[in-house]
């Protein structure tokens, strides 16, 4: 498979063109603000504005929950799958990180259930904050066979689909990406491994923080599944070999997002795994991705070289939720802000030049 | 002189493990979120918090503008003095970077006249968002004698001091710091050379992007200065001979700030520098910095490694402003909040614990 390309080459180029010479009249020495330009850039892009107009964003975070067989049959995290559901709760009930954040940022949230081992013990008072997208109760054991079947994946992809059309249909313009799901750094490693044609062992990490036993059966497990999946295998194929429910449902809403205006923030390694196979079904989709951490996980960092991406955060987050995707949002409303509002500096004349204003 | 110690080393042991317990008590991997749980240990140690207690953070950005006679009589900079009052200006009216991020993240800030050369250009409308702590048109030239009288050295102290007393009567917990001052690269620079016992050569670069002609005149100009000053110089010495008046006032808002409950933000290149002489002054400073960003001025690294410092973004800004110190905020509200909010784990029964809740 060949390598992704940057954001800027799935765009038109005269219309990257006037607007880097937008932001480049700005009351600012040329490129003094870095990483946060070419954020500006793309932000522009992507919600097809022009130089001069309000890039104002209507984000959503979603944290897309699933259960994985591999992790209900072997010891490969430090908790149970059980966890998942208690997670789903404290989501509900904000008690997490990613509650602390989105707070901060004010940026609303939904739970997506794609297929938790546990759904009636969701709290009653929070089934309104669910979205029941569920695919089963958990995935089958990506060890021993696929993790999907093929009627799931096809769900997998209707899901995502009405995800992205509901978002559209109200006006979302940035959607954050997060995740929970027990043991989801197994089916991410091998997903990583088919895609970039490595071998597990450079794949796998200590995930939530296990030990060298648990480490050694997770490459193990990666190994055996790896073995049922050709190594030129479609995206599809890999996906559906390798789940699990809540990345399926990620990359199906990415793709179905397309060319429909909205920004993409991609969180940490789950996330990305995500965005790397929907970046092979639809490259074009790339254009709209914002990157925003590298985690701690190490294949992280393979995945966002093979993206061509440069994260915004390098905090040395791996908690996952759409932590860094949250954290990242308010670089992502600076970027819009300065494009929409600073001043120009009229180089001819030496002058600052308000927008709706006089001269100087 | 000896190197700097992290925020760590400065605070009561036993203080610093009863918040660290807290902080790993929390409902999330150990460690998972990485720096940030630094940034709100630290936060709460400067805060004088105990576990349970809520963060609150009542931030102000203070922005020091000067002028320098090295700039005035050299053309070390790609614009002329006369744009330091322009940019001030451009403050008051709302557009520049700094207020597009200020606004973002919903943070008040002040402008202090440190020693424009233009004060009177000064929008009649923007003089009451200016605090005047002029110590006079603009300093002397570095490359000739020193940058600041000794008058005006002890008159920066004084201002200095008033700016830290006025923020603690306000309730101020989060002083940000950032700078305007035409050409304040060139002292910034020489300060790092004189406290890193560095040659001119590794620790000027091209600040807002000079050319190789004016980067040369830059180092001749930053040796001619340095020849006048000690190698073992005290700091208040190394303030007076390489200025300017806006690092000055940023030292004395530093160490009048110890030990007075208030988190000090430091922004880019020209900040550090002030931050430098601070910890040189009052070495138990340090534990009261944050260190927003990694400039792109390729001296700053420099800084922060005899800082001990982490950044928080690497998004290569060198705009000056207290762009960086602006844009790190949310990370320090975010890191405020997961402290002050999120739930518990109860390892023993595997229970969530929320505050001021039931058991789940």
């Amino acid at each position: 498979m060949t390598a992704e390309m940057k954001f800027h080459d799935y765009f038109p180029a005269d219309r990257i063109q006037r607007l880097t010479a937008a932001i480049n009249r700005k009351a600012k020495p040329l490129g003094s603000l870095g990483l946060l330009e070419d954020l500006a850039l793309q932000t522009a892009l992507v919600l097809e504005a022009e130089p001069g107009d309000d890039l104002r964003l209507n984000p959503l975070h979603l944290i897309f929950a699933g259960d994985h067989g591999v992790a209900a049959a072997h010891p490969v995290s430090i908790t149970g799958s059980d966890f998942t559901v208690k997670m789903v709760n404290n989501f509900i009930r904000g008690g997490a990180a990613i509650n602390a954040f989105l707070d901060t940022a004010g940026i609303p949230f939904e739970i997506i259930d794609s297929g938790i081992s546990r759904p009636e013990e969701i709290l009653p008072d929070g089934i309104s904050r669910v979205r029941n997208c569920s695919l089963g109760r958990g995935t089958r054991d990506l060890s021993k066979e696929d993790a999907l079947t093929e009627e799931q994946l096809k769900k997998a992809e209707e899901f995502g689909k009405s995800i992205a059309d509901n978002a559209v249909s109200r006006g979302i313009n940035a959607l954050l990406f997060g995740e929970m799901g027990i043991g989801n750094t197994t089916p991410a490693s091998a997903i990583l491994a088919r895609v970039a044609g490595l071998p597990a062992e450079e794949c796998a990490g200590r995930g939530t923080g296990i030990g060298d036993q648990a480490l050694a059966l997770k490459k193990a497990l990666i190994r055996k599944a790896l073995a049922r999946v050709p190594e030129n295998a479609a995206p599809e194929v890999i996906l559906r070999a390798l789940g699990g429910f809540e990345i399926a449902e990620m990359v199906y809403t990415m793709t179905h997002a397309r060319n429909r205006g909205i920004l993409l923030v991609i969180d940490g390694f789950i996330v990305t795994a995500a965005a790397l196979l929907a970046c092979r079904m639809a490259p074009e989709i790339r254009g709209q991705m914002v990157f925003a951490t590298e985690s701690g996980e190490p294949g992280h960092l393979r995945m966002l070289e093979m993206l061509k991406a440069e994260p915004l955060l390098r905090l040395g987050l791996r908690l996952g939720e759409g932590t860094g995707a949250a954290l990242s949002y308010s670089l992502i409303k600076s970027a819009a802000a300065f494009f929409s509002r600073m001043a120009e500096w009229d180089s001819k004349s030496g002058r600052i030049i308000y927008r709706n204003q006089e001269r100087d």
